[in-house]
């Protein structure tokens, strides 16, 4: 079965996830960020490749971070943007969603930037547009349900290369919610395919993920020996909104257990960086002493967001 | 009485409503759009016509689907857009609509794209600039209350005639809440100014407008009657939020004896053309059969209301 | 102590507030917002001044009039703008102010607008930019608590210095709810730098402020003593969000005593103007006939806002 991201061509016509995407599908991403990481340090922050183009960031989970990033790179890359927060909008009027994409459409939109509550919106949307013979529209999914958080990432492994420079040897620890976690499934995917050796989850039994053991990754419940010699530690948002209670006794308890304090950072190899998706709970899952230490990389993450995101876009609009 | 949309030289000033616009003035318009056309299948879809132009999107009442169309007509023009959803702002601080609008003006807005629950709104805001001798600021009426909503008559005019050809022989059935519906209202005008022999309206008693009789147009209450041999269907949006209750027995019923489905269809001309304004309350006024049918040109509505909502900001700034 | 909104050239790194500006910091701004009155009435109103800079308008505190006074600003200067309304988003995520800028500046901002209902929030902002060696990123302060609204205040003494031109003969009163007020103390700290030797508050006993003694500002309970003879009248919002009931016994009286109505406009001199930050309160504490009347210069202040917000923008980004 082909990938439903790529064309006939094997070129990226949406990202909606990583699972499944080529090696070279993301080295091509990667260098093609490195190269836009320029752009944004100029006098000028623009270049003129998607001028005229209409990006629309179609928000139907709000978030104003993730949309922002979005919009920031459309803009440098000269992009008309539509912010469109569709939660406010037609949804509440009955319109449907595969309705709303195709009056969007009709509007001659060039790309979609998806963000939706339900695992599978943006790949719903991209069969629509591929079906209806309408393959000059890029879907790129913004985060879905917990499924997947593809740009997130993609900015993780462009963080861990750039610090890191080869995948061959690495040792990566996920640590945190991992049952909720779109970005954890992200990461691992990518991690993966570029050849990482060894990539581990941490956290208590209740917030890992029986999907994990399928894929060769281990788990541990104890923090201490998760972290074990690690070179890359990536703690994740604990997200008290996706929570239920019964899962987790109390932010205090996790950060007692799973919180990543200078103590346990010192566990993980001396050169270990620690990553985080933002934005952090500070005495939950990460201590302040770590999150603005000088293994903390949390910042350059963002900074590579942007570059990544202009990279996916640009590729997407060229193929 | 002079229209109050146009200038002392005959030209639309603002555009309010389509009762008593000269023909001549809504064929410049249609002809203006059908040059537009195109501007949206570009490689980069934008004109330099109102580069340096500050449109201002005033949402009284919100409409993120319009609001988005003339966002978007406005970028393809080159303008600066800013949206301003009032309900949530300075109204709420006590401050009177033509305060609002005098402040926005000393900003030095070139044009007010105005929705409103109140009828007559844009009326108000167009007397105030006039009598007031900023004869350069032009308003938009982007549905205002049960009154009017011009550039959405406009482009189904559009959509008639780039699908019919002639208006003169034509038979067009608008079916459904004429009671409540702008959009009705301002359809009627624009097809009895262009020449339309037999506009008709089709809908249960109690939500035919006694407005009708007088302006020469049939009502059918039996839609098997009024769509038999028709050229054109215009089926209108059954809003909910409008009504009161006691108007409508529910959804269901109404759907039994007013929704479109192919059987009624088949009653009009074999090459008829269903419409809708969006957004379709699919299993309510339109069967997804029909909706998603041969003989339905919605999204097509949807694309030439974009080029219309370009052709009247351009012709308003440049008059 | 050095001025922290100066760099160590002396030149105005952030805008937080006037009290301590230098005078011809001051000065400057005006002369730079003089020259930039032309471009808004200009065919094309946009100069390249800003051209891919990235300016986040953060409000932390709602004010569509405020933010779209700096987003036109921003946009006829041609930079990108972002408009952040934190109250919805991220705050609520539990991050803190300071975690937000730093992913900001992480995507490369250049500026940040700012309104905070806490005084002094800006300029925590500014410290932690330059603590942190971030000089070439600037705030400006739009509002800040009871603090401060430094462009408001160069605005109004921008609109007396055009219709006054020298400012050392004036007698200035500024009427209302001081207490409360941001803008009177703008207003205050401008007119005493730029030489004003009168300037003087009108209010009841319990809306005036303490700190006004201390700067030399002469107070006055009774309206038509307070008035007698000024040249300029700068009247307050009556902020009843900010009031909570014991200081004010009601808007109708407050008008009674303090409204400015045509017969206490007539005590000032024949030729005083009569200012208001907008938007206005009619009938309590103006009265329409003074608003409308020809001795307001409210609209003004409004154009004037824009080319204030101008000034300050492209003179930060050019230091």
């Amino acid at each position: 079965m082909p990938n439903p991201q790529l064309n006939q061509h094997g070129e990226l016509q949406h990202l909606l996830a990583l699972r499944g995407l080529p090696r070279d599908v993301l080295v091509h991403i990667l260098d093609t960020a490195a190269s836009f990481l320029s752009v944004s340090d100029r006098e000028v922050k623009k270049v003129p490749i998607m001028r005229g183009k209409s990006v629309f960031n179609l928000f139907f989970e709000s978030s104003t971070r993730t949309r922002t990033t979005f919009e920031i790179a459309a803009k440098r890359l000269s992009a008309d943007v539509i912010n469109l927060n569709i939660a406010a909008s037609s949804a509440s009027k009955g319109e449907s969603l595969l309705d709303t994409i195709d009056n969007l459409t009709a509007m001659h939109a060039d790309m979609f930037v998806v963000r939706h509550a339900e695992s599978g919106a943006p790949f719903l949307i991209s069969q629509h547009l591929n079906t209806t013979g309408r393959h000059h529209i890029h879907v790129i999914n913004a985060g879905d349900g917990r499924h997947a958080h593809p740009t997130q990432g993609l900015l993780d492994v462009f963080t861990i290369r750039h610090h890191k420079g080869d995948f061959s040897r690495l040792q990566v620890a996920i640590v945190g919610d991992i049952l909720h976690s779109r970005v954890a499934r992200s990461d691992i995917h990518a991690l993966k395919t570029l050849g990482v050796p060894d990539v581990r989850v941490v956290g208590p039994r209740t917030l890992l993920s029986p999907e994990m053991l399928q894929m060769g990754i281990r788990t541990f419940n104890d923090m201490r020996e998760g972290l074990r010699d690690v070179d890359v530690i990536i703690m994740l948002r604990l997200q008290n909104e996706r929570m239920n209670g019964s899962l987790l006794p109390s932010a205090q308890e996790f950060f007692r257990n799973y919180g990543l304090t200078p103590e346990r950072l010192s566990l993980a190899r001396p050169d270990a960086i620690v990553m985080h998706p933002g934005p952090m709970n500070r005495g939950v899952e990460i201590d302040s002493a770590v999150a603005d230490g000088s293994q903390a990389v949390i910042l350059s993450q963002v900074t590579y967001g942007i570059a990544i995101r202009m990279a996916v876009m640009s590729i997407l609009a060229g193929n």
